[in-house]
């Protein structure tokens, strides 16, 4: 029974996903759902793939914390409008739900925004379960946080489009078998782009933001 | 009212989290309930932790994880009886209930166990929720997370009683600002015992393991 009752969740949250979807089409917004365990590095990652997509393109982000507005104070810097979700005033959810997209989406004017770009709850688990209307789902997963995880939480690893393998400027300090991580992650999701990223030398960013672009253009254009 | 079902499955779950702990206390068995987002280090903390504590201390271990037995292989070395939990055959619960517990412990000779740790799955957000009838949660905080989580997610740390600032030896490759971590720790649950460990070097381990042993003898003696 506990079963159904969150299988009633997801149907109720599919259909609101999918209006967002039919809106965000409507007016001509690519949406990025950014995932990860908590600490992975997405703000960095965010602040860094801002600073270098605009104002080639008009980019806005809605920000999901339990609680806080860090995220949303760092990333304001970069001049694209940002709001933030405090799940904390529902319940302290764990996920963004297609509803809370639809209201945070609200305030923003969407006629002036190319790239949407959702930074999810840190968390693993959960926010895989909930489409929210997105064009694209990125996990980013540190290298900090073993090779193993691709295997132990495959629903997220299965729902993305693509992985940044991120910290990459702390494997000279750590005993990380890097074959053994991309390894996993292929065996979860074959042929998963997987882009390696250091928000602090900026390496790899380049293929990263050249590979997002081309996926922004392939819907608007 | 999707509230409401949230309350009642809470409201279910402390049910069976009271009797769990009425079933530890007359066994007279310690319980850990250990917790952290994925890839903190927890279960590398938990193998040194045993290889310290026994054969002083007969130890036994419930590993929760949505798939993968790896942890379980690892910590089965110890010689201490492993219990593995795949969430996945139950629709892929992001936490450890009451009533799950209850079922892995039947599968212990609690008689023979004094303590018993509980891996609960790498999620800094659900399992604070569910009490588990434990004796004691600790949350396993790695200096690669960053510094601002305990106030991003407060709930795990004000229900937890200590805190493993885990990872150290990384801290000379981050720019990682300790203070501040310790102070939003102690922001959302002042005075609380704070052990900073690594599993790799060992430092801080002796503090840790000597306090534990100390809560188990105040139970047990």
């Amino acid at each position: 029974m506990e079963i159904k009752v969150v299988r009633k969740v997801l149907d109720v949250n599919d259909t609101m996903a999918r209006q967002n979807r039919k809106m965000f089409s409507d007016k001509r917004v690519f949406v990025l759902n950014l995932m990860s365990s908590p600490g992975s590095g997405k703000t960095s990652i965010l602040e860094k793939t801002l600073s270098h997509i605009m104002p080639e393109i008009t980019s806005a982000v809605i920000v999901g914390d339990i609680c806080t507005s860090n995220d949303a104070n760092r990333l304001a810097r970069s001049g694209a409008p940002v709001v933030q979700i405090n799940t904390d005033e529902f319940g302290g959810d764990c996920h963004l739900a297609a509803h809370v997209i639809e209201n945070a989406a609200a305030n923003l004017n969407l006629d002036e925004v190319d790239l949407l770009i959702v930074e999810n709850v840190g968390n693993l688990v959960c926010p895989a379960e909930f489409d929210i209307g997105e064009d694209m789902r990125v996990v980013v997963l540190s290298v900090a946080e073993g090779e193993d995880k691709p295997v132990k939480y495959p629903l997220m690893f299965r729902v993305c489009d693509a992985t940044l393998l991120n910290k990459i400027d702390l494997l000279p300090y750590l005993d990380y078998d890097k074959r053994a991580a991309l390894k996993n992650i292929l065996q979860i999701h074959p042929d998963m782009p997987i882009f390696e990223t250091s928000a602090i030398t900026e390496e790899g960013l380049t293929g990263w933001i050249d590979w997002l672009k081309s996926k922004i253009n392939q819907k608007l254009n």
